[in-house]
Formats: structure tokens, sequence, C-alpha cells
């Protein structure tokens, strides 16, 4: 019996019915040209005959006495899997397009796991247009964080193309994933895990951080007058609490449009990301009479070069941005948000490595005990949205000779954050997953075809040309739930 | 604002994540010849346009006061009701037979209503072979108990193939509702119902109850040796706590044979349905080693003519019989479960009306008593399995000119009582559900196919010149999950 880390108990511990504590990968895949009409049926087959459970997937919790969730789970070692149970072969309705996808991903992602058994579920939905498929797979947040649930996934895959009798994903062990580029990755967890190593977290310490967290951060001087500090985005319809059932929606477009758009915009390629989102927020609440008069805020881990080292290569931390959706001209917006983002950064670079781990664990800590706490949407959130932006594989990547068309992550959200927007590049395209709250954001596939119609819109105002020639094929009608 | 019942209140109490409260109703429909591809999608499509919503669908729970649950919840009319997130149109991977749908139908099955929303769920399922579709409704048994749920979903069909434009289920106005011939049926339900008006039972008197009950159950004296009583039942592998997920499996057959089997045995239509299921469990719990030394016993809904009543009709009672398990011989098993039966309707039929009422009602009340404060499988059993038979609609009937070829009961189970399996007779055939805990009956398919089973070798037996020439087509394979 192994036990559970701090954090990942407390990942046990505030889930409940309106916030359940999983995420989830969706992939979508090409039936091979050529494959016969069963592949998809004898790929099933294949998968579930490989019993054989590696880690992390044959986890179960284990409670010793009769103490209930909170007190001391353990891990412990399932040997004998209802692998039916969790490998779970599902079709769409006709058209079966990607809306119909998004309507059955966001009813799996909205039902809880069975705590009894392992804590994960593999769906492989058959009937998705155009001869694909898809796989969603969905972990409890215990056992392994969103982006490392990306990566898992990713790691199953192989670049080889006439590769099969492949393992399923449960079949993988650890020692057989494919080296990572950087296990350190500018994910939320990520920050978190740096913010919580920093200050060596536990539990029982949490209303004495709480208090910690709060001086510091009333005591913060910020040297710039454009940074963005915590607790200054505005009360909005995202930071209330939720309920249970979730809506899920994407987008994806080619890498090239928004890189050539950072180029002309002088900025990053993550700014570009954050006035796509931004623009499509500002447009979503002001239809609804809902946008606020102050502008929204962004949380955004990221991946710093500290200021006074030069060897061990970056360190994760987090930043607050303005999305500057008080801001009516596009110009305009994206100007602010270049400032916003350029002065957070500059903050943190010139952060001695000590100073910026205290400086993380800082800002994180009110997030971290808002989340572990569900005390989320009963106070002031901390920033409006989370955003993140993680780097993908750049190859094209295959199961069993079926192409990986798109990948998103399917976030988890919680009280007092109503949305998630995630979005992770893949051979040559930017992928977009909004998770949302169902009833919080009861036209959220709208906010998803608002990011589109904000890049041709850019496209059009910074490069007028160009944009004219554009066809953008790669715009599809986002999934909706 | 509407009052809850104290016995509907007390199916929200007893409601876990291990036994939810929910009943449901399968019905399985052939698309019309000739009719066009998009049929299913135009059917979905006026269903969800019809967006008035009736009692009971529209009502929802609201819990005054912060004090949880338990106290005092009340009825209230939703008159925003989210119709995407309750009416889904789902579809089953190929090849979408009865296998796929029970799979489907178990998983669904299993998933809790969101109590902050009207408590059903109603899924219109595409890709069932042979140009066939399902419709798998859902509802809480606070508003509906499992039989009146079959009927109110046969009461929104019609007996004309060719009418159309019809209201779905949750736009069925109760007045609007198709007469029934009898609200008074031997389901459990009713008998639950009658043994509580006997009593008058209030929710604080379940402790005086109970110390009752077991008094009145002590000093029965049976007049008939063979007559079984209540708790005399094994403690078998069917009587322990249950978990979460379920199992549902069908099997449908003519019932001509059925009836020419009860003939030639000199039995009742029931004595051959006992037959057939215990012939079925003796068999399962054998090949698993799990066979009790002493017969399991069945209970079962029925209704009695009381012996002094020559005009109200019927009343509803119940009587616990004999399965014969323990009897290694078919002809000697069928035997012991008719005198078992006749015995203890010659009990019931001799009683006066009042003693009739107060007996159901002693009879019923431990049972009732495991349900509503979950004690079930800390106990000794009442019964061993439920089994119910329900005479259903005898012509044909019609959705939009879809004919509904079967129609089968998803009952819910609680601690103590594993496996449910009631009959539904419909158009010539008699249709068996079976719902059972997953953790539980890990092969419950079997049972399921053992029951046709047992059916060929009772007819080759009884019947051995008939029997060779039956091909009995209409037995199919059974779906399983």
């Amino acid at each position: 019996m192994k036990r559970l880390a701090t954090l990942d108990a407390s990942w046990l511990a505030v889930d409940s019915e309106d916030t359940p504590m999983h995420v989830g990968t969706m992939q979508i895949f090409s039936v091979p040209e050529g494959a016969p009409e069963t592949f998809l049926r004898d790929v099933v087959e294949r998968m579930k005959a490989q019993r054989e459970v590696a880690k992390p997937w044959c986890y179960k919790l284990s409670y010793p006495g009769n103490l209930g969730r909170l007190i001391a789970p353990k891990w412990k070692i399932d040997d004998d899997i209802d692998l039916d149970y969790h490998v779970r072969h599902s079709a769409l309705p006709r058209p079966g397009s990607e809306r119909e996808l998004g309507v059955l991903i966001s009813r799996l992602h909205s039902n809880r796991l069975d705590f009894s058994r392992p804590l994960w579920e593999c769906h492989i939905i058959e009937g998705l247009e155009n001869n694909r498929f898809a796989l969603y797979t969905k972990m409890h947040h215990s056992l392994i964080d969103g982006i490392s649930g990306v990566r898992l996934m990713q790691r199953v895959l192989s670049t080889d193309p006439n590769e099969t009798n492949m393992l399923p994903p449960w079949a993988v062990r650890p020692d057989q994933l494919r080296a990572s580029k950087d296990d350190d990755e500018a994910s939320i967890a990520a920050a978190v895990s740096h913010a919580l190593d920093a200050l060596k977290l536990q539990a029982d310490m949490a209303p004495r951080l709480w208090g910690a967290a709060s001086r510091l951060i009333n005591s913060v001087r910020h040297p710039e007058d454009e940074l963005t500090a915590p607790f200054t985005g505005p009360v909005s319809l995202l930071n209330h609490r939720v309920t249970g059932q979730r809506r899920f929606a994407t987008q994806h477009y080619q890498m090239e449009r928004i890189r050539k758009l950072a180029k002309v915009a002088h900025g990053s390629l993550n700014d570009i990301v954050l006035y796509l989102c931004g623009t499509a927020l500002r447009r979503f609440l002001t239809e609804q009479g809902e946008l606020p008069e102050t502008s929204l805020t962004a949380g955004i881990p990221v991946s710093i070069r500290p200021a006074d080292d030069q060897n061990t290569g970056n360190q994760i931390s987090f930043m607050i941005a303005s999305l500057a959706t008080d801001e009516a001209d596009p110009l305009t917006r994206l100007q602010d948000i270049k400032n916003s983002t350029k002065k957070a950064k500059e903050h943190l670079q010139k952060l001695p490595k000590a100073a910026l781990t205290q400086y993380t664990m800082m800002l994180m800590s009110p997030y971290i005990l808002q989340l572990v706490t569900g005390m989320g949407g009963r106070m002031r959130p901390v920033f409006n949205v989370t955003i993140s932006n993680v780097p993908g594989p750049s190859q094209a990547l295959y199961y069993e000779g079926a192409k990986l068309e798109a990948m998103y992550p399917v976030s988890l959200i919680a009280h007092g954050g109503a949305l998630n927007i995630t979005c992770l590049s893949y051979d040559g395209s930017l992928n977009f997953g909004y998770t949302g709250c169902r009833d919080t954001l009861p036209s959220m596939q709208k906010l998803a075809v608002y990011t589109g119609e904000a890049l041709d819109e850019l496209e059009s105002l910074l490069m007028p040309d160009a944009a004219s020639n554009t066809e953008a094929p790669e715009s599809r009608a986002p999934a909706k739930a």
C-alpha cells in the first residue's frame, strides 16, 4: 500500500457532486486507408485482451479503518480489475460530427468516477464522420494532472504509422513510456507543485498558510504600475459556485496562422492566444449583458529562467495578466494584453531563483487554497479564468496505424472558476479545449466560435492583404454541448 | 410547492451511490418500412421542439431552509428546464445487437440522476440492428414506481400505426393519458402502497412499526405446513450489500409457449415463470459453488379477491413462494413450486378483507423497512429475490408509426436484494427484464440464457412431441452487460 501525497489526498477531499476532480484527454484518430470495416472493433478487442494493468491504472483507494474518505486513504494495487467496466466502446448518433462528439464527451466528463474501483475510464467512440474515431480517457486528479494525462496518452502512441500490436494505455508500464523532452512543463499542476515544494505544505498547515499568504500578498509592492495583481479581477459570471454538469467544446487552427500574427504584432504566441480568448470572452459576456467594467484577468502558468541561474534551465512559475476585456478597440486590446504579459514576465525574470520560488508560492497559494478547501466562489477570485498553453508533440503520431488528428485536454473546473481553456500544440496545429460548467455557460460553444472569428478579424486587421486569401479550411465547427 | 408523501421522501433519503433509487423503462421500436434515412433524427427534433413539460416531468426538488435532503423536501415546478440535458440522443457501436444495447442501458442505469434538476432522463438510442431504435427513460422512484413508469411510457403510444405528430413522453398531461384498464396492479410498489395504507405509516413511526411487525411475524401460526414464511430463505449470494453499478439483461418468449406449458402442467402462468427463474438460478448458483442447501424464496406481488368481498374487485397483496432451488429433478421442482404458490394463494384467499390488508402489511413491513432504512444485507433477507409478473398491453402499439417490438422494466435493486426479475406481457410475448448488481452478479447474462434453456427443457419434458418441432425463433440472444 502506498500512501497518497497530501496534495493528492486533497483532490479526493474536495471531490463532490458539483466538482468532480477528474481530468480527461480527448484524441481524434483517422481509420487508416484501406483498413477493414472491422478495424475499430478489432482494435477494441485487442486492447481488452491485454489484461495486464500497469501503474497508475491499477491503483485503487483503500481506507484503512472506517473513518471515511478524508482520513489517510492509501493506494493499493487492484489485482482483479473488471476491465469491461473501465474500457467502454461507445458510438455517436448520426451525422457524427464534432457537435455530437462534444455532447457525448460533456456527458461522460460530467459523470463521477466510481471510488470503489481504480479511478479511470477509457472510452473508444466510433461513428465520428469522415471515417474517424475518438478516444476519451479520464482519470482522477489524485492520480494524475491534466497535462501529465495528455502526456501519458501521447506516450502510448508511435511516430511509426506501420507499428501494430501496440499496447493499450493501461498496459504501458512507466519504464516503457517514451521519454518526454521535458517533464517540467508550464502547466497549472506543475505550478501548483512548485508552489507547494517551496512551502512543504502539509494539509494541517492550511489555516496558517492562508494567513501568511494573505499578509504576503497585501504587502507586495509592485514596482511597475501595469503589473496585474491577484484579486484585482472583477467578480464575473465565471467566478461563482459551479454545479456538477460540464460542457466541452474544441477549436483547432493552423499554428502557422498564430505564428504569423505574433510576428506581425511583435508579440509572443501566447499573447495571441490570450488576445483570442479575451476577445471571445468580451463578446460572449457583452451579449449576455454581463461584461464587467474592469478587465477580466487570466492565470497563466509560465516557464521562466531565473535571473541568477544560467545552468539549470527553466523554472515553472505563474503569472496573472489582463485580458483587456474592458477595451473595445481590437488593436488597443492586443496592445494592452502585450503590455500586461510583458510587465508580468519582466517582473518574474528579474527575480533571483529563491525569490521566484517564493513569489510563485505566494501567488499560487490562495488559488490552491480556494481549490482544496472548496471555498472558491465564496470569496473574491484570485484571477478570473485559467488559460494554459502547453507545447505538444510536433510530429504526427499513430495508434495501430490510425493517425492522431487532434488531441485536447478535458479539464476540471472548480468553485469560483467556471471556465478552463487549455491549448495544446500538435503537428502544426494548435488545439483549444474549453471545459465549462453547464449551468453557468449555457452557450459555451459560442465562445469557441468567437475565438475563431477573433482570429479571422485579427488577421484582417494586421495582415489585410494576406487575410483575404485565407480560407481557413481547418477552422471547423466547434464541438458543442 | 407540493409536499412529498412520506414514503416518496424516504426513497430520496435512501438514495446513495450504492443504491440509486430510480426506475427505468426500455422500449424497442422498429423504424417504419419506407421511412426516410432521417426518420429518427426527425423524431428527436420534433420531440425536443415540444418544450411544454407536464407533471410529473416538470417537478424538481426544493429544500426549504438549509437542512439537507432528509428534512421535508418539496416538489416545485421547474419552469426553466434544460431539455437538452434531459433528452439525450445516443447510439450503439456496431453490430448494434441486443448485447451492445444491454451494455449501454446498464451504464445509463448506473448513473445517478442530478438532484438539482427534474429527476428524469430520456435517451433515444439509434444503431440497433435490423433497423430498430430504443427508448430508455429513467425517473426517480420518489416520482413514480417501476410499473407506473412502464404504464406512463405505454400511454404515450398509440394503437394506430398511422398516427403522427404525437407528443413526447414529457408533454403528455396526466388528463390526456389514455385510460388504463386497471390502476391497481400486482406490482411491488402497489403492494408496498397497500401495506402502508393499512398502517398509515409515518416516517417517525418506523421504529415502533419494526417492533410491531417483528412480533406479528413471530406470532404467525401458519395452518399449512408447506406455506413459505418470511425470513426462511437462506442468506445467499443475492442477499448481501450491493455496490453502485448495474447490469441489465433481457429475454422474450412467445406467450403461447408459456401458456401451453401452464395448461399441460395444471399450473398457472406465474408458476411457469417462477419455475423458469428458479431453474435458471439453481444452475447459475451451482456453477459458482454458491447454491444454498435450502431453497431460495421469491417475493411476489399478487392480485387477490378477498374471501368476503364479491363487489370491489381484486386487492393487491404479496406472497412468498419457494423456488425449489434445492430440488435437482425438474418436474419435482415444478411440483414443489406449484404446491408452494397454491398454499400461499389459498392462505391469502381464505382471509377476509380486513385480515388480508393486515396480513399484507405484516408481510411487507420488514421488506419496506429494509428498503427505506438501507438496512438490507445487514440482516436476514425477508425473501431472496423479487419476481413480478405484470400484464401489459395486448395490442401492438406505435410511436410516430414506429412499432413497439418489446418493452422491459429496468428496476431498482437495494441492499440485501441484488437481483430483480420483472416480466411484462405485450402483444403475444412475455418480456423478461433482469436488473442486477454488477459486482454481485458478474455473469448475469448467463442467468438470462439459462431461463431460455429452462423453457426449452421443460417443453421437451412436458410436451416431448411438440417440443421437437419448436424452433423458438423469438428467443433471442440476451442483452448482456
